[in-house]
């Protein structure tokens, strides 16, 4: 990731827990656990855990030299044990560290451990970003807007169901991750091939004891070359990614000059141009977009992995380390940015009122179908609706004015009945209802969270 | 899809449930639930219900005039709609069929009846598939094969465990999608803008009812431009061809000339070459391959639809259609070729036992290590033991010859204990409780499925 | 391709020639032409091919039948080649048939001459888009419209321009198109392995003369396994698509209610909506982001397939086929809808003025600043425009008068001065010149064409 | 970028040419270069050039700061210009800087300036990989290797031939680069919104010295929402690394255990595994397979950004960014890992002699076909060939035996013609031929590169 673009890539709390420290600092917690549960065992003595626990903080090592190392052996890891082991000398440790392991089994634990302390963060900043919808919805429910097909005007809405759209979006992603978090994230212990040959009868045992040391889940098999576990992962955060871009890409066309329903709050000196001094760019969801535009490719790159050939990949296995963090990286990123957007969202109800307005009654024009069809049929309606709508549009006219200009046989209208067929607040149908099912569902997430 | 390659990506079942009129039916079922629940809740006549019935047999209808259709409107819904109500006539259904409804509704249902009825034959083929495994697994449990590392022979296994592995990695694919077919498949009902305005109050109870006629779920809320529904389906299908990519690769890589421990057997006229007469391709297997290729990119898609403008999206929405039926049609297809392989594999004693034979002992050198590493020490042991492979491979020895004639302080071993580090049948780790594990976890899904 | 969905994905000329039936013929063309090559050096009678050309209508094989047969063979030439001989019974024909060919031979060769016909409408229905917004920056080549970044008002532009850029964008995808198909669709013959063994000494000549007859070029090497030819095509597909969905991407957000300085022209019955009868949506438009938003997935499934083993892929290969076809016909299908949608672009020039207008001068604030920036330096100047947008923003008064209003050391404005800085035709920079840029090289590439 | 991946993923020269502070640095040279260009145009006194020379060396900018500062703005260029104004205090040049421009010109052109310097080192190890080729191309060309389609043995081909085919390849790859190289990339100079309009009359003649200043072409129209530049350099990389990746995997397949043809010969330490002492696996391919893995989802990305809107893209254009570095980076990195993958390659004559011995003489069954069908006809020739063959297999017979021993009418064949028919050197077509014409291509390119 680069440092220069790190205000929209490397955005919150995630940046530092999929930093290359934090992915050092997990694979020793690997080597950690991995030792521990063999002290547990018996096939390591206790002190070799303690030993092992005073030189595992991984801010004393070197990450370019752990660098060099991976050219060599196409994997970090027989250099960071190299690294330890001169750490810990003539101590006992040294022989037993990564005993029954091998690199694989280290990387993807840590794959998964850092996972597990990115996700928390990830999943913190989705679950304010949703909390600002709920509030959304709960206090624009009734405020008027046009709802839009195709990018036109087509019915009414309301903010608040807009909003609750949003929420339950971002309330399915939120859920998909937590079920990721609290049950796919599992130890890989498998040894060379797969077998734990080196482990004899314990091998089960050490896998389960280190899982349980590292708060992962012990898998039902090793899963060295079956990828669905780093897949789902990335299936996860590319769907989250996905939902995120579409409540920012709403928010960026309803923030737009013409349209300008909503904005982000600016703060002084934020969402500037470097030449453009008035603008008020929403640059936070700008970031999200930006953030979602990049998952789909690499979610792609970890389906296009999974064909890993017999106990480990030739190139595959390696080809998912970096996209997974970058999934990570982008999914807390952006959920950082969201929430920010979130938070300074300005609502502007004379913009809502004006562009809903704006059409001179068209908006309604379903209202008035289902009005008329009551008498003339729905062909007959939708006819003439139509016949209205065009007159209004050529000759800057309302459809009010259309409608009862009509001259057709049939086409008489009693103006009480199309007055309150033109009343956007009476043809919001289930908006309340649905509003409320978004709010409780978001209620329950949070509790069971 | 093209039908002259139909035999790799149109395979099995699933090509009929994903066929044009396939969807059509399932748009005409949409429409005939719709009016259902419309007159379950007052809202139309039963008469209209059943005069629908009499004209939603997809296969009276013009599909290529529904394609011209859908160049009009970006959707074939309004010329479907047309066409019904010409068949309907003066019958009352023609005023109340789609009411309430818009084209999004019909073709989000439609997408989900499709999914529903071409998983079930993903299910049953990949399930078979499990099924294959599972014998192997149990048959083959104690039959030694190599175990390869980045294609180089490792450590022993057995392909009883190899083909557990498998089976693991299909059985939690299966899961998966058993999961989306029974809990993530819902009607979409919505209306123009989501707010189901047309059916006044009646709106929630006209969509649950809608969902049981069709016997898929009821959403939360309309998800019409929430796209975690589709994005799911495709994530899960796009994992399973992954897991399926991963075995049909084994079987290919062991199908090799030069490995030769599987085959597909081969029918007569079967896995030919136009070129090559005696060829024995493994035809079945890179059919899956092929499949599995293909599905990163159209779950990229998905993904990359997502972010779908406001109430209705304006490209995003429709570029789902044909990449969610490719991807079941692959998915199903794969599974059907994958179910062939598996069903005609053989196995081939003779081939497994020149392979494990054929480094000369290299393979058992993770066990030799341990042995030395008793008297030596890790370091010492595995540097003894690096010095002896390279001797066997420069001078065409055996590993054992190489080490016997070692002549190092310290490096005396003991040839009984050698002897048994070189037997790999006492090196095989947990094999036999994993591959219990594996079994005992597919019978489990096998009962619940 | 779903014929249902053909409006918007299988739309125009191209539609027919990448059908099954297309490919079939393609094939057949490939077999004459080998037999005519093989004629032409020694190694099959001239009679041979004559009965060849009587039996090479792909109308009357079975499509279906040749599609069972690859489910047998991997591929559909074995079946393909038994119907042929089965034709040609006891002609000679029937010997000298694939004579020297493989399977792939046969099928990347009909892939080369689908792309080369299907590639002739591309570029047709392409080069009648750019001709449309050539007219377009030509007719308004001073039509002022506001610019728009992050999709916030910001400097003055022209229609014209505009048009320019989507001009410059679909030329150079036109020029990679037209590239392309002059100088990379080439034939593939190597047989079996890429020796062109069965061919004696004449190998090099035959490939040469069947190049000849299909107007594809003669490659330097057989491409077997070397994929950049199909991987070269994709992407110059998918870079199209891209530029088309920018266009088609701005026609939609130019459309929408609030904006509406284009429309695509609605003709009656076209554009409408099921729910909404008063709707004119930019369906064309939609269809072609539609298009494009699926093209990056293709493109990654081309290129993750291009590493293919040794002698033919097993699986990459075969994933090349249906994908390559598809971007074939999803680029036509939105060049035949970017065509469309240009032809009946309406500009509305009252919504022009109006949106310009409508921030009240802010749209002015980068020359404004410029002017300031002459007396008071550019950082100064910055600060006070900063300033006066606010006040104009918060109290509804246009940028003018907040200028004006503004006290502060140094802030006194000339009128006359503020008046030019205000103007937008005074702010266009060097439009024309680039309006004129485009024009040139359009009607450049149109002669080269 | 990863530090601890970096030998798999940052290999070679492209690691600094695209690392933050290389990005920096063409920040600050596309200012410089602006600044002359000015200068040059009467627009900015000759002295703030110089100014702004001695305060443009990016080491000494705080790449922290400037990734704080692009959370602001959505880009780090504001940020990065008020680090430069800081440091030019008092001097003109303060006024001067970036005038006329907008920070997507900047990150644009230093984008390209980055691409320009990266894919210099591409094309280096590119060059010199393929030249490794050439060498294996003439030095084996009469090595006989079994050729393998579907990886079964078909007929026999060359080390050279195959040594041919990756230089033909990686040359077209090398072309398509060094074409990109010379000219697409350009300089991006449009102001606020493509109009240049601050640059009066001499934004044409500003945009031209720009270019020259920093040896980029000039476009004919800025292209800030016309994505064709970076999407080509995308394609070309993401075909560079698919050709790589074909090579690399060819190269693991080749040194299977059970095939050994080919190695990468084993420098003391390198290639081990953690677990397995004997190991020598093929280290650098692997890498290379990593790299290509990993490219055709990031060229969708670059695709998928593509449809950015009006004069700016709202995310789209900010997601291209980090994904052109990396497909540099992974070019690079995957370049010179197959550069050292085939400077250290072994071939194997004993195991390639034993591989082709290793059917019996099956994979000269094509050679046979064709010999018996000048007596008996293609069809039963074929017949018997297969007949035979699987008696061969059957029995664990030699071709020869089977053919002689075959008891059917017109079977009788001649056994000397039968022994030419059965020498692989008799059967290897026009491979001669066309290992010159690759060798010839090569040096050519090389000429003119």
């Amino acid at each position: 990731v680069s440092r220069i673009f790190a205000g929209l890539f490397a955005r919150g709390e995630v940046a530092a827990r999929t930093s290359d420290q934090a992915f050092v600092q997990a694979m020793l917690d690997a080597e950690v656990a991995l030792a521990s549960a063999l002290a547990r065992n018996g096939l390591a003595p206790v002190d070799a855990v303690e030993q092992l626990v005073t030189v595992a903080d991984a801010a004393s090592y070197d990450l370019t030299e752990l660098g060099r190392g991976s050219a060599v052996a196409a994997t970090p890891v027989p250099a960071l044990l190299r690294m330890l082991r001169e750490r810990l000398g003539a101590c006992a440790a040294a022989e037993y560290v990564h005993r029954g392991a091998t690199s694989q089994d280290i990387i993807d634990t840590a794959s998964m451990l850092v996972a597990r302390r990115a996700l928390a963060s990830v999943l913190d900043d989705l679950g304010t970003a949703a909390e600002h919808c709920a509030e959304l919805a709960d206090t624009h429910r009734l405020r008027l807007q046009p709802g839009r097909t195709l990018l036109q005007q087509a019915s009414p809405v309301t903010v608040g169901l807009k909003a609750a759209n949003w929420l339950s979006g971002l309330d399915a992603a939120h859920a998909g991750l937590l079920e990721i978090w609290q049950h796919e994230l599992a130890v890989q212990l498998g040894g060379a091939v797969g077998t734990l040959a080196a482990l004899g009868e314990r091998g089960l045992a050490v896998m389960a004891d280190m899982a349980r040391e590292l708060e992962l889940a012990p898998p039902q098999l090793p899963w060295h070359t079956v990828r669905i576990r780093p897949a789902r992962l990335a299936c996860a955060l590319g769907m989250t990614l996905g939902v995120m871009g579409k409540v920012a890409r709403d928010v960026i066309l309803l923030a737009q000059s013409e349209v300008a329903e909503l904005s982000e709050h600016a703060e002084p000196g934020s969402g500037g141009s470097s030449a453009i001094p008035h603008k008020r760019n929403p640059v936070d969801a700008v970031a999200v977009v930006a953030c979602a535009t990049r998952a789909p490719g690499l979610v792609a790159t970890m389906l296009g992995s999974m064909a890993q050939e017999h106990e480990r990949g030739a190139g595959g296995w390696q080809a998912e380390w970096e996209p997974q963090l970058e999934l990570l990286r982008l999914a807390g990123s952006a959920a950082a940015s969201l929430r920010a957007a979130l938070a300074r969202l300005e609502v502007h109800p004379d913009k809502l009122e004006r562009n809903l307005a704006g059409t001179g009654g068209l908006v309604m024009s379903e209202s008035v179908t289902a009005l008329l069809a009551q008498s003339l049929g729905r062909e007959r309606a939708r006819e003439l609706v139509e016949i209205a709508s065009q007159t209004a549009i050529d000759q800057g006219r309302t459809l009010r004015e259309a409608l009862l200009a009509l001259d057709a046989p049939g086409a008489r209208i009693d103006p009480d009945a199309l007055e309150e067929a033109l009343t956007p607040e009476r043809h919001l149908g289930i908006t309340g209802v649905l509003i409320d099912r978004a709010l409780a569902a978001h209620r329950e997430l949070a509790r069971g969270g």
